[in-house]
């Protein structure tokens, strides 16, 4: 027992692996697209070059086909994965199947495993997660949410609003936050349904445009109006779904943070390969102080938040709390992520904002994970709330 | 003779009219379309209803149908019509043909303004400036220039490639910066030339696809090979470009400021609103301290941006040089608006990276800024250069 | 009526001696002190070297000796007096002085203006104003003002703990702002009184130890218990005590501006005269890039300063209320002269550090000022409470 | 193998004992004497205590009095020492002791250990480590080395001036660093010789004022001139300095981190505890966004130092060169504590400023740890340099 960054043999070759395969085959299919994966064939076809390259499915348990990474396993491979916009969609780690991956093999029946589970973590279908309310309902406040599902003859009737649900579209089922017990304001009760596509109480609405376009499926409004499922369709116990969102939301984040750790590498490497054949004012940029500092800050950015995710990480896996860790490390992530984009961008001055690098492209994309998963402000909120707790139990 | 901050009353009255005639008409087509003109018919549109409200040029001089303003009465008016992407284009102030016209009042034969500068500034036709050229060629280096012009029987010959040439899709004619003396890397003299559209040996080519859409006409890359012109072509004085130059882009880039300022106070106006209606944890939004904090550190940024824009226009005004302030005001402003477009973004949380409200598109819009019309890097070490050569003469 | 950045000849000319008189008389005395006035000598030596030199209280009416400013006017002149650390106790615009100076013009009675303010504008005395209370009394929120004046027989009564009170040790008279209706957390009424030096219900207590050590006077302790005054102590009328802090705060806030200005300005001279004579790495540092951006840097913060600062200025002698205005530039002033100061010092490396330039006193003067005269927080909050209301009114 | 951030069983029981030695015995003395030791006397005491509590010299082999740690296990054990700034010179590993320790370990002669290492490492004795010179001599380039070390007979002499040499005045040797082959400018070959106090040709100059005060032994100048020593004062093999110098900085790059890691937290918790008894505006301090703002990002810069820390630590501990790593950890934790202490201070007030907490005193403190150890600047360019010559070769 003793401090040890070396991954294990098998995740360093993984993630080996999985870089190979991003370079060699995902980033010329991203190219092609400008880093949004425009059919169904083309995200087939992307899983099966994962599944030959022997990289499909890192975090689902060998049971379903996966390599069964815990996450400090899957730090490396999903950094690497996520050096291309496309790389987690190949590899069927993308928001939000991954996740729900991660959930349902944690509290789903076996039946429920058998349905959802094994056919999600083949690629074979998709799913989506359907928390998020328009204002007032559950944002940045999970005890705002206003959908409700109450009890009828046989099962439940889910009625209410979501929206910026990732995937939605072409998904083959939802796991459904609804409120159980209690009233908009207070926590209560929540719990989590499975409802499948098709479902007539459910409404598929618009996509909503966003400034990002890459997570495939889209992020929709969905409308639940007197939905009916049987009482199989709960997912874990009754009750509890604000505990089992901490269990997918968590790793999530950590997830997300991997993946866009990725795109800041990427960015870094197109600013660096630019400035060191760019010549300007007689110098070669990448010898220019202004352009060596940008550089810098790129990398003090990528190394300090591989080194928060990593230990956050660790924490999950040695089956502690780590809310603390999971937040400090979501927040500079996201942050820093922007910066290196932003800053690579900067380096590549003209051509970076021109479709012709994907920089661009990259700043459209991860600008949002400032909000999504928790705003920074509302992390930052939750850190000093900690932080104080923790400062008062021991002056005490 | 005093400090005095009152603007001329007819420049007041005039900045009052365009911030109702933006208000009123140009918002509601802005919002229709995503902040991106779509047609002809469209700017036509919106330039017959800024003549209806007496706001239209307000640059140009009277004798070519404008209001004559100054650079310190172009400030506040410029600022009201750049609250909306589309209102500089309505008003006819948008970039190219707006410094066009400031520079073509300025050093045109009378020939010249007549048939180029008189329906140019009354909306007839379009122009662009072609200076710019990839990779080596002049950028953030105007000494690298490569296209040349060479004299020939009757006039000039120009070849070289340029990019990012803005507007240049439907331009009546270019203004095209050669080099005429010396060799890419030193300085030598550039010439500018009037270009007809049509001249069979310039080639608009691709659309570059860029990060921002709303300036009308596009980036495009241009190609002048064997391309002749007669000596009537010339604009001002052979070996004269560079000075010209000067002329145009001290004020470009200043009314560049006014307008994105513009958007700058928009996005503050649309996370304001929100943040005083949304209710979050039992408050409201705008009573929160993080949230207090990028409203107010917004408010900062819009009043120091104002300040600098203010006292370098006043300096080019007096007739001087105002190299610095406009460096100043420049490398501040682009920087500042950036940053107060990204916190109205996320003061409205998912809100502002969807298309709902149009933070996202103004994102995009504003950041090329900081690259276009000199990279803040370029500005910084000119301005130090400025400031160590200053030190120098004052120990001396 | 137009904008003009022109100062008044005679402001110009002030100005001008006053750099003058910094430079060739005072410098000399702040380096062999290292910032800090020993002693009552050398204070009045250097009050007559300003008053030999024609530049002693420029803030003071004619009446009382002095050039009569207004808050345009000081603007450049306290700027050039705050080049050194010790210019403005040389030309008596020191805090907190000035600002008793200003206030006491304004509100006192015949009687006052003689008995305090002709010797205080003289400098033939010093002040102090005793408002800041320690925790939980009056600091950032001048609603929890816990010192108290009660009626008595032929006057009032003072009771109360004040701290920080600037210039304490060695003032002939106080200015003490005391509760006289309502309780600590509402507004209720407050009242200023004179109280002359001497009073034996006012004890003068320990200098507080600070990291700013160059105000002269100190920042002491001071208590009154029992502390009886005549009905001709109250300065103004009796529970308008807010509404004169405001008089005198506004301007106070700028004054201590304009003086920090002078120092950022000093800074950046001492870095950039250095950078441009040391020689690392085979070039001169003033032509490395990372040197250059913080050179730039510095320039732009000043130059933003400065703009605020006078614009602020202006609506405070246009009789506008200015609160905004004042906030901004106080908020955006105080951080960004630490900014430079805190560049200034790293451009020079260890010799920056060290005694042998200002460079560290600089630092640990200007650290405060983002606290005193309300903490940076304090006013964002304001300015966000002031957009937030201001929006509200508009949207109505 | 595996990622693990369990630190071995014996590191974290020597942390745990030195945090209850530094509360319970360091922090005491550290307030009473502002955060200077003022005596020998006081430093054998501290040191006394830390025998006593079994934390002394944890750096330091067991053959010499010590724990023999690693970097990995030195990083939670200096940290802890380094929460108050006397706990490091109570435990003997102060700069500049500690990192001559970790040298002499691993370059000296057994003789030489006997004669220096051993009473050094006991705490009988110190010493300092005379590299720096002022300019244009070596700084933060170490190519600019001017002092000589010529041979003659029966050994060396020294020529040259040392200045910021810490801990020179009392320290019973030096390590002095001086050129034995080249010119200033390149390379060449620098050697590394022992020098006893009381050389006649040695002369300890001033002490430098500075802003950091707390360096037990002070930042001295030092002369040679016409110094003689043996050749038993070579230190390792003659022109290998350059590399012994690695040898000692980037270990001691780390353990700088590590002792002022703990300072950062430190002064979180004198802020966090402050904020949560301090009522202003009706709310707990702790209860106000932007002091949760502040809390939170000193807790995330905190976690990311202690991240970069320690896997620069564990590229060392695995023997590979590590430069990179180090220059990030030193960059970025040089700021981050400077940022926690400035957002520390500010938390408090006007309280923050005064010395009845030590917040200015850390301020002053740390500030110089941005240049000392090399700037930032000159990281920043090494990490741009590292990052693109590695690009280039993945390119190739």
């Amino acid at each position: 027992m003793a401090v040890d960054f070396t991954p294990a043999p098998e995740v360093a070759e993984l993630a080996e692996r999985t870089a190979r395969f991003v370079r060699d085959t995902v980033i010329g299919v991203e190219e092609t697209h400008d880093g949004v994966v425009p059919s169904e064939d083309v995200r087939r076809e992307l899983q099966a070059g994962a599944r030959a390259a022997g990289v499909f499915a890192p975090h689902a348990s060998p049971e379903f086909g996966g390599h069964g990474l815990d996450m400090c396993g899957r730090a490396p491979v999903f950094e690497e994965a996520g050096y291309s916009l496309l790389g987690p969609l190949a590899l069927n780690i993308a928001a939000p199947d991954e996740g729900n991956v991660h959930m349902l093999e944690q509290i789903a029946t076996e039946e429920q495993k058998a349905r959802y589970l094994a056919p999600l973590a083949a690629g074979d279908i998709r799913s989506c997660f359907a928390m998020t309310e328009p204002a007032p309902g559950a944002g940045s406040d999970p005890d705002a949410l206003a959908t409700t599902a109450t009890r009828v003859d046989g099962g439940w009737r889910i009625d209410g609003r979501k929206w910026f649900i990732t995937g939605a579209d072409g998904a083959a089922f939802s796991i459904v936050m609804a409120r159980t017990t209690g009233v908009p304001g207070d926590r209560g009760g929540a719990t989590m349904f499975l409802v499948d596509a098709g479902n007539p109480g459910m409404t598929v609405g618009r996509h909503i445009p966003t400034l990002d376009e890459s997570l495939y499926g889209g992020h929709l409004e969905v409308e639940f109006s007197d939905c009916r499922v049987g009482d199989d369709a709960v997912l874990g116990e009754v009750d509890q779904g604000y505990r089992y969102a901490q269990v997918r939301l968590g790793p999530a984040r950590l997830t997300h943070c991997m993946r866009w750790l990725g795109i800041a590498r990427r960015a870094q490497d197109i600013a660096v390969a630019r400035a060191s054949e760019r010549e300007v004012f007689g110098s070669r940029l990448a010898d220019l102080g202004m352009a060596q500092a940008m550089v810098a800050d790129n990398e003090i950015d990528i190394h300090a938040a591989r080194g928060l995710i990593l230990r956050a990480c660790w924490e999950l896996d040695q089956g502690r709390n780590g809310g603390l860790e999971v937040s400090v490390a979501k927040t500079f992530t996201a942050e820093a992520v922007w910066r290196v984009v932003d800053r690579s961008l900067q380096l590549c001055g003209s051509l970076g904002v021109s479709g012709d690098v994907l920089l661009g492209r990259f700043l459209r994309e991860v600008r949002p994970f400032r909000i999504y998963d928790g705003p920074s402000e509302t992390h930052r909120w939750s850190i000093a709330r900690r932080v104080v707790g923790r400062a008062g139990k021991a002056g005490r």
